[in-house]
């Protein structure tokens, strides 16, 4: 057998090439460069890709399998997941929630709305869905949010240009089995490329391949196609709208409301949850690319000249799994660090997306995510857009690989600057100063008759954007430069020269600065974090056939308790009856199970939607009045009084107790699950039962494969 | 001064003659009647409202209005809601909700979630917003949510045609101020029925009055327009796709999934909440009528054969204030009446629809909507659909009259038959007889040549369609009797002769019966609830200066507790962060005002948002460790060791206690807000003290005018 940890090593430096290589192919087109060259870079990438295949299949060895046969059929048949609009056939990238899911999310989202917006006093809103389109013209994604299409001229079908153009090779090829080796490459190059044409390029090659429409004529040159869904909003079909990518442009058209909400103070946040839509071309993978999705996003918005957070030091010690930019392009290894240390030594750019980064690790843990399947990963320079400061992704290992669930970017004024330019409204907080500080600005004379000979109307505008530079010298110092130096520069558009204005540097008092805010936004797609969940939440174990649990912690468990008759007598449903009413009463999603099948068979069918605990009313519950309850993952049962049952599910639920605390206060029983006699225990016996019990389910669950 | 109640009698036979009248009128549409009659009908109407209005002016004498401008005033400036994309200029019909009005729908979603999925074991599920337009056409919605309109044929404008009209003789009788009498009479009838014409009477109705476009030209014959919006789904554009205008599809697709899951027992409910969204012509009274709304619906899956409903008995007593259908067309008023008086009468339907309207008042009631603005009104039969078995609007009045909130529907097995029939999918529940049933059945024989001649590959649909009317000679005598009458009859659309079919009608023993359930519908329109509840809680306090208060409950209002210090001496503030700390941990919303405004203003300001208790760290705190904490409509304070305040809140939001039982248990302080001094009462004063209070603010509020 050869050595792992040697395999690993190799693997993690060929990984780091691969995402060097990729990084390069991604500049290359961006910066245009030629379709020959960047097919040659794409070739190198994809022999880096084979080679690391081959590593990772070597590697797998005895790492047990994630079994998705099993998973996938429990997933649909306790109805968890189901496809939208089924007996219609279904539509591609929809898929309903059914009762459990539905249970689970409204936990997780209730669990999310405590640990963000009700701690930190966030400002929570709920925007609409449909968004005219002058909201996403201005936010870049009416022009930037797009595919290359073609129609067919006479049915009016579209298709995507890319797609059309490597079907059309790999339908020569097939053709043609004996073409030499050197002609097939060049076509497969070509291929290769097939998104990386420009609209132009394209068309020559849909016409070199003698690509057609359905109907026998060429199609259209290509055109974008945005991937966002629009529709018409009012009656008369004339205002475009679009249903939201995203939730966060509800936020940042709304700052100033906010701001004002929060009595002008920053920093501040803004939080929302809500539904995005996204025209996937080709979705898939179950539930982490899908057409329409649920996203919980935070914008904190804070000074840009202190990124600092009063509540860092709460979480400086935690420790998270961090594979910054410079890990990838080298070792391909993460690193295991604290936050504080990472913002110190500037691998994360400040202490507020430092410390959102181990909330949201936090969170993960709290609504019960494996934390060996988490890790942060620092976006590349050639990733992230041109105005970002920094930006870390969590990923969350499924069977999928390790995929986005959590943005974490600093935006820097990118936001509230389109938004304010486009709209003519100025969107600045305040910052006082404890003293007033002395500040270099600009002191401007304009000739006023100058200005508005040049610019009519627009003079106004000119010198309030001026006035504006000039509020620091700093600010105003280039415009001063390029006018003494060429008598003339631009400012926002408008070509401004020397006869226009004179200034004069000097000094002022001022006791406040206002400032555009940067925006520092987590964006969590609930969607996938909750498929994620339901991964590392499933386990199986070998019963006298294998079982499938789901181990749901108390907190998020769709349901918090079965209660279960072991006979059909009338006494015992009575007793069922009484304590799942109570449950109900205070609050705690109950099961209950009537149906004749086995003990042992009901408390499995408890176990598969994640049910942590079920109360079994019993022979003795009519002589003495108590009832066992069972924990899933240990299968350790005590015994309780009824009329206790509530407050001991209510205060675990809660966090006002443990199950190891339960196990202490009430008498142990130790059941055998085939054969279903109770056996009580001594305290020993008991004590090591439990951390038994513990070690086999709850903390041990086979890893999914990489 | 007249005679009031005098009065009201009046009004509400007038009433009773409007909706008389009103039904007519649409009946007559509905028939399509002869223009003119219809004309002369809605005239009649007109007058009956003038009268009915001048008698309301009359009514309205000295009932408090309802405030609207300072309501309106609070519910933007507390930013409970601000109209969507507010700095792009807004969309009409488009609102946003922000943090407390988030915070208050959060609570109430929470309720009814415990209220009615959790208490009945209900099915929730989530499905998506997007819809294939198969679905919608299915269910209707694509033939029938339409209205008429033309287009520019040069600039492809639209334009509602019966708004066209209207605004076409405006104009006319304006230019025309010498118009005799009988000729303006004859173009306001015309005008009147704009919306009643046929898309070709409508046709030559703008020709006659010369309507055009804005190019100038002539609009293009007019066409039905649909009401949802219309996107397209998947890159190609060719999948026409819909936003759903309600949530019940996605509950009737997934019926078997459903029946399934709940192991095939019936009777079951389903739930959903999310958001529908509707292209509104012309959107109004502000959260009343939007083009996006969150709605909750339940469907209640029944046998049509028995809708009793086991828990009925629990809420028979319970009193509901009914406007049934024949005192909507008789006397005008309302009935108390218990809904187990109600459904034993036959006013109510069934059991089962019964239920749901008591669950409803009580969900109402539970959330701190004022009882006595809620009504339950018939649909006359003009306005029901015509499988509908019966339906009960839950009205609430607010200031702009009674608004229908929440349907109660029994839609009978139509949804489910229509899926089930687009589909080929059987959509049946079985019931299990105690012991076998002697039932009377035809066997049939079959001419399969015949059949196949005639049907070809329909052949199989047919025989299948006649064996399930033949499992019940009640369903197959009709099929029967005409083909002995007429030798041939239709199945499902097919045209069925005598040759292909003989019959013999048998007893058989049958174990089980299967049957399409019913389905009973409580809709909910969260937003006009949410509203509605905005203004149930808004009152004023004349103290110094008016003050404004919203009286949420602590289970639904948005924040729980304010915690306010009486100086910024430090000591002070770290008592408050200690306090807040503890109540966050618990998940109780709490509100810190540090500001250094008055206590009293700082009250005001809590109170304006809804928060019921504030606690105040004054100087006793530091030397005994107790504050004082306030309730909200009363003002009286109570003084607590500040150990103990968070358990008394948690402990009132979780209704394990009570504010009066706080009252007892903790020394009672009253504070004149004006000057802020505490002074310490005896029990009897402080009796008399909670009475009062509870008298002036939680149970008196201005009630809104009609």
């Amino acid at each position: 057998m050869e050595d792992m940890s040697k395999l690993q090593d190799e693997l993690d430096a060929l990984n780091a090439k691969i995402t060097k290589q990729g990084a390069e192919v991604r500049q290359m087109k961006k910066d245009g460069a030629a379709a020959e060259k960047i097919g040659e870079a794409v070739n190198a990438l994809q022999a880096l890709k084979l080679e690391a295949g081959t590593l990772t299949e070597k590697l797998k060895g005895d790492e047990p399998d994630f079994n998705r046969k099993a998973f996938d059929d429990l997933i649909i048949r306790k109805m968890f997941v189901v496809p939208s609009f089924e007996i219609h056939g279904g539509v591609k990238g929809l898929f309903d929630l059914g009762p459990p899911a539905c249970g689970l999310k409204a936990a997780m989202i209730d669990l999310w709305r405590k640990h963000f917006v009700l701690t930190e006093n966030m400002l929570e809103m709920e925007c609409t869905c449909l968004t005219p389109e002058v909201v996403l013209k201005t936010s870049g994604h009416v022009d930037r949010f797009t595919d290359l299409m073609v129609k067919d001229p006479a049915t009016g079908e579209c298709f995507r240009a890319d797609k059309l153009l490597e079907d059309a090779i790999d339908d020569l090829i097939e053709k043609n089995p004996t073409m030499p080796t050197e002609e097939k490459e060049d076509h497969l190059r070509t291929q290769r490329q097939a998104d990386a044409f420009s609209p132009g390029e394209l068309d020559t090659l849909l016409t070199k391949y003698g690509c057609k429409g359905p109907s026998g004529e060429a199609y259209s040159p290509s055109f974008p196609f945005n991937l966002m869904f629009k529709t018409s909003i009012g009656p008369e079909g004339t205002s475009v709208g679009f249903l939201r990518p995203e939730t966060a442009q509800g936020l940042f058209v709304n700052f100033r409301r906010l701001l004002d909400a929060n009595a002008g103070k920053m920093p501040f946040a803004a939080a929302q949850i809500g539904n995005g839509f996204r025209n996937e071309i080709a979705p898939r993978s179950g539930l982490l690319r899908v057409r329409e999705f649920c996203m919980g996003e935070i914008e904190h918005f804070v000074d840009p000249n202190d990124k600092s957070h009063a509540n860092f030091p709460t979480v400086a010690d935690k420790v998270l799994v961090l594979f910054g930019r410079d890990d990838q392009l080298g070792s391909g290894k993460t690193k295991k660090i604290s936050i504080g240390e990472a913002v110190k030594s500037g691998l994360v750019n400040n202490e507020t997306l430092g410390y959102f980064m181990a909330r949201t690790q936090l969170y993960m843990e709290k609504i019960g995510m494996n934390p060996e399947c988490l890790r942060f990963r620092q976006h590349l320079a050639t990733e992230m857009a041109h105005y970002a400061a920094d930006c870390w992704d969590l990923e969350i290992k499924s069977s999928y690989g390790w995929v986005e669930c959590v943005g974490h970017a600093d935006r820097a004024c990118y936001d509230l600057e389109v938004h304010s330019k486009a709209t003519n409204t100025p969107m600045v907080a305040t910052v006082k100063f404890d003293k007033p500080q002395e500040m270099e600005v600009a002191k401007l004379k304009f000739d006023r008759k100058a200005l508005g000979m040049v610019f009519k109307k627009d003079a106004r505008t000119v010198s309030a954007a001026l006035e504006a530079l000039a509020e620091s010298w700093k600010d105003f110092e280039p415009i001063a430069t390029a006018l003494e130096a060429s008598g003339k520069t631009t400012v926002d558009g408008f070509e401004i020269t020397k006869e226009m204005v004179s200034w004069e540097k000097t000094m002022k008092k001022v006791h406040e600065a206002k400032f555009t805010p940067s925006v520092v936004e987590p964006s969590f797609g609930m969607g996938r974090i909750l498929y994620s969940l339901l991964e590392h939440s499933f386990y199986q174990r070998d019963m006298d056939e294998q079982r499938n649990v789901m181990k749901f912690n108390p907190q998020v468990a769709p349901q918090k308790c079965a209660v279960l008759p072991i006979s059909s007598n009338p006494e015992c449903n009575a007793a069922v009856d009484e304590i799942a009413a109570e449950l109900m009463q205070s609050d705690l999603a109950t099961r209950v199970d009537k149906s004749t099948a086995a003990l042992g068979r009901r408390y499995a069918r408890s176990d598969e939607v994640g049910v942590p605990f079920a109360v079994t009313v019993d022979f003795e519950t009519l002589t003495d009045g108590t009832v066992t309850i069972r924990e899933r993952d240990s299968m350790v049962q005590v015994r309780v009084p009824k009329k206790e049952v509530c407050n001991v599910v209510f205060d675990i639920v809660h966090q006002r107790t443990t199950w190891e605390q339960v196990t202490k206060n009430y008498p142990v029983v130790q059941v055998d699950e085939g054969d279903g006699t109770p056996a009580e225990k001594g305290a020993d016996a008991r004590a090591k039962t439990v951390v038994e019990a513990n070690s086999r389910g709850r903390f041990s669950r086979p890893a999914p494969k990489k």
